[in-house]
């Protein structure tokens, strides 16, 4: 049996509650230590979006906020706190559909997402309904940094992804998706493998990074479990570089927006 | 460390080339025997829509397909052959959008999927160009049949999911999706369970049948690997009945078609 054909997702014990500041390669290396493993080559670290947001700093008071006349508009629309979707605007591009509970918009960093990807839950700061938590500024960019950090310290090349839970068009039900990669394709292009009987394949681009980010969201659980960092062992296909932007449809070419 | 944090995927070996009238379930104990595995109470057996189509008989020789005028109409805008045009067609509720390569439809099964999932790879009948393979007829129901049949032969009670390879609005590549389930949930209701701090979640909805279809088409590969059936064991969450057509956002209430 190929090793590539089995792959092993575990959510790690040992990650505290994580503040502004907190150094996310040092809070890897604590759990996995607690969990009682040790990083590989190959393998990938999935990171929960909050964790990473929260160690940004990404932490907004709503007491300081002004809503627009466009967003109290928007409010209205959507049945939502006019300070909340001021923040959906200020970070977003465009403003795809309203509907109750939902203002679904073109986020800055490119992807469609309800609410801007603004999040209420699990955010610890005993002040609940004032304050809520923004995505991280530069995913990409900071797995990228959080992987170079893991080589110096441990000498071992992985991937690191980060994760939100993500709704989607025509399907209910949130799915994790990856909006973090460094490390590993995000989509893989497999237009030059021929298939068992040497055609070229149908399904030509793989949603790589976003098929890991569901498997790890599976162990991540959603609610009180609150183990937002998973070790993923056997994840196949070769390495490159890769992004989460390579998972963005480009506007110009999307028929659903 | 709890047991629910730890999720493996397993490609089976020993999944021969499958055809009309096959067993399924005995497919699925030869290739579990031939990977050193048995079945345990939990696990849940993933595979992929080619080889339940197979054996279902979904192979369409297009030597015998007249296609009608709408399905030539859409052919010369989508660049594809007018005979799988009209299977396309047949296998759909409604045309959403055309472009070259690809018409997406709302498929009779209820998902949105480009082409209706009508698939000309990998069906291994050397004809190259003339068969093409339909998605399953009814494929919750041939989960359900499965997970009896494996039940009765093994004393086990398992899930089982089947999986195409779908693409999505808004972001490139393909991901494992599930149109098939019995015995766990499609989608996850988390509605009453609090979050760390005892609020209410934001995110209340999971996807989860598709998570796990996308954990496991990474290990399934997509071209010569050839591993169609997959084992997951350590899949959180309750189990209960369950389909893939909860996974489905009723028409009415998408606002993205």
């Amino acid at each position: 049996m190929s090793s590539a054909a089995e792959l092993t997702l575990r959510a790690l014990d040992g990650v505290p509650l994580v503040n502004q500041g907190d150094d996310l390669a040092g809070i890897v290396l604590t759990a996995l230590a607690a969990s009682g493993l040790t990083l590989q080559a190959g393998d990938v670290v999935v990171l929960a979006q909050k964790i990473v947001s929260k160690a940004e700093g990404r932490l907004i008071d709503l007491s300081g906020i002004t809503p627009s006349d466009k967003a109290i508009e928007i409010a209205e629309r959507s049945d939502k706190d006019p300070r909340v979707v001021e923040l959906i605007l200020s970070e977003s591009d465009e403003v795809l559909r309203v509907r109750p509970g939902a203002v679904i918009v073109a986020h800055r960093l490119g992807f469609v997402a309800a609410n801007a990807g603004i999040d209420q839950s699990n955010i610890g700061n005993g002040q609940e309904d004032e304050q809520v938590l923004l995505l991280p500024i530069d995913p990409d960019g900071t797995c990228k940094r959080i992987r170079a950090e893991l080589k110096v310290r441990t000498g071992i090349d992985i991937a690191v992804v980060i994760i939100d839970s993500i709704g989607r068009a025509w399907r209910t039900g949130t799915v994790g998706t990856a909006i973090g990669v460094s490390g590993m394709a995000g989509l893989l292009d497999l237009r030059t493998k021929p298939d068992l009987f040497g055609r070229p394949l149908k399904t030509s681009e793989l949603g790589l990074a976003d098929e890991l980010a569901s498997a790890a969201s599976l162990v991540m659980g959603q609610s009180s479990e609150g183990r937002p960092v998973v070790l993923a062992r056997g994840v196949p296909y070769a390495r490159r570089e890769g992004t989460a932007h390579e998972l963005i449809r480009p506007k110009e070419i999307d028929l659903f927006r």
